[in-house]
């Protein structure tokens, strides 16, 4: 049994899978997300959307943070989380303004005071007034929270979007194609649009990488964050405190807790510039979320291999993570997203114009990979290192 | 401190609304759901909403009976809760119709197997299928199902809809006013679209309910059904077994677990009927959820007096929770809806129309009260017995 499935995660999510099966998927069956038509509007050249996300158990890494130092700021980093989960799933499709948000909080009274709730919900509208300078528009919808601490021991963040979009302009990954190039924008580093360095970190395989990195006397000092029935050894079993600190590729100094939970960065301010300008050559979209660098594998329209092999050295985080984990690169690109967080699948001509859009708002961008005619659907990541197969 | 905090819940919320006072509330204050301009069509006309609610602890009720009994229909039963506690919000400002749902699902793997997010899942659609017969179209729009076993000890069941709305159609409340009846509509019995009897429980005062009506056994043989820091005296001190049996006020017996188990009433097929015949001659609506028979207080367009003198006798569910729990009417009547979840206030020409409607879906419907002119904002629930007020 995998630490992964110790743990009672699964990076591909199986169970729901067959759950879901007999559901509805919606117009375009390789699109990121499911797309539906127009039922708000009842016009055929429009499309509605709702997707839900949230921040996972990142929000256990704030309670511990918040526990041992007092800083309420990373309440609000977790309501950034909540919302960029949901925002750039829709990016991949083409849908990056003109949102509807509702959150859904979860919370145990017992642990999380009315201080943590303000938070997050002034972190999300915070969030979205920054968001507006650079016109992307969210509105904020309200939405619920629950005392129900019999259920939750922490708090649970979870936000939905709604969006109507003109189906003229979705991305639904079709037109993905052998000879297509892949463009890949770096999730670390210092965007025009952030206040502080990101670690590059997302909202996935926190679960593994908080036990993993993380020394046992969170475990005994907060039993609150861990499933009681989990093996000793597959908790809180890494070295390090939150509040220690290590050297990123910048050269800054940055805590452990701090790089493990710096707010997924959203790429809805660049993409929305790329859609504009761009969009009769783009092909398609990826958010490398749960499944990493491997997630593009299941929106393949049709047998294609894709190449990966000038992805970004991963920034410190991850190499913090596989230090603490042992974990091979296989796992590691199938679990985090290693660096970059957003891939564009694009006619090779595009590819100046993508990269000299990202860097004008201070972000690395570069052509990471390619697309390849196969007999199958298949994925080969290569780092330089090592060449993986998937 | 009140048993209430002592289990870590609250019936009124303070402090969500102190976390919430600084986010846009909308264009109609006291409208049951916020309602905001219409952004997804840009219609002066139209209305735009989001809601969000979910079963809350009624799902840890439903993992005991499952656990005990290996009774998987209490998941489809929870898929209810969920949407209807979403569904009949809506429906107090007049939206009965043309909904998007998606749902968002914290689960614990270790606890919770892919056969129950099937039922979950399944039974979601199954509602919708049910409800499109009547004429109530929801469409399901997928949604997320999170394994997070370090956050949620066994299932939290959520849920969000989307709605686009008429201006004209929908009701705000600002129309009550002094001389208005209130028609009260039974939360219990067996209606022309529901299966079984129905307990009239709803989704709110759960927490309370089930650990003054089960016995300490359950305590003990699932822990990871409370919060651990809980006292020992405020955890399953009832005398109840969920498979023991009471006689409902029908004559049949039925088992304390379904009793407390019975899915959240929709109203939605009779007040989608009311709204087409009767919308001109309605003054507001309210959802009897968390607050009870007291909700509609926050409601309240200005200083009115509402008299509630003819309310149901209420169902057995309820005296089953307040023999256990020894709690007053006061309270009984601020956590839990009594036996009506559904009151309209409405000119007094309207009441035969809309008490004949609601027979005719075979569910008992009476005048319950009246709205009168008072200098404060006040609530008299006279119960024949006591005299209350709010």
């Amino acid at each position: 049994m995998s630490l992964y499935s110790r743990r009672g995660v699964s990076a591909q999510k199986e169970e729901v899978h067959q759950a879901t099966a007999g559901l509805d998927k919606g117009l375009y069956p390789f699109a990121f997300c499911r797309i539906y038509e127009d039922f708000l509007g009842n016009d055929p050249d429009w499309v509605n959307l709702m997707h839900a996300d949230g921040a996972g158990t990142k929000t256990i890494l704030a309670y511990l943070y918040w526990k041992e130092t007092g800083d309420l700021s990373v309440w609000k980093d977790v309501a950034r989380d909540a919302v960029a989960m949901n925002l750039d799933d829709l990016l991949c499709v083409g849908i990056c303004d003109n949102l509807l948000f509702s959150s859904t909080i979860d919370r145990n009274k017992s642990r999380i005071p009315g201080e943590v709730l303000k938070a997050v919900i002034e972190g999300t509208q915070e969030f979205f007034d920054e968001l507006k300078t650079y016109g992307v528009t969210i509105q904020f919808m309200g939405g619920e929270t629950a005392d129900v601490g019999d259920l939750v021991r922490t708090i649970a963040v979870n936000g939905t979007m709604t969006a109507r979009w003109p189906k003229s302009r979705i991305i639904t990954n079709e037109k993905i194609e052998a000879g297509d190039v892949i463009v890949g924008i770096s999730s670390s580093g210092k965007s025009l649009y952030e206040k502080f360095y990101n670690s590059g970190i997302g909202s996935n395989g926190l679960t593994s990488a908080r036990h993993d990195v993380l020394e046992s006397v969170y475990g005994h000092h907060y039993p609150e964050t861990v499933e009681p029935s989990l093996d000793q050894d597959v908790i809180y079993n890494g070295t390090h405190k939150l509040t220690d600190r290590v050297k990123t590729e910048t050269g800054e100094e940055m805590e452990v807790g701090k790089l493990l939970l710096s707010p997924t960065r959203t790429y809805a301010p660049v993409v929305k510039a790329i859609l504009e300008n761009n969009f009769d050559q783009l092909h398609g979209m990826i958010h490398s979320s749960g499944g990493g660098q491997t997630k593009c594998l299941k929106y393949l329209p049709r047998p294609l291999r894709i190449v990966k092999d000038n992805l970004f050295t991963p920034p410190v985080v991850f190499d913090l993570i596989r230090r603490s984990s042992g974990a091979d690169d296989r796992e590691m690109y199938q679990v985090f997203n290693m660096g970059q967080r957003l891939e564009i699948y694009a006619d090779p001509s595009a590819a100046d114009a993508l990269i000299d859009q990202v860097r004008a708002f201070h972000m690395e961008a570069r052509v990471i990979g390619r697309v390849e005619a196969s007999p199958i659907k298949e994925l080969i990541i290569d780092t330089g290192k090592n060449q993986i197969r998937y």
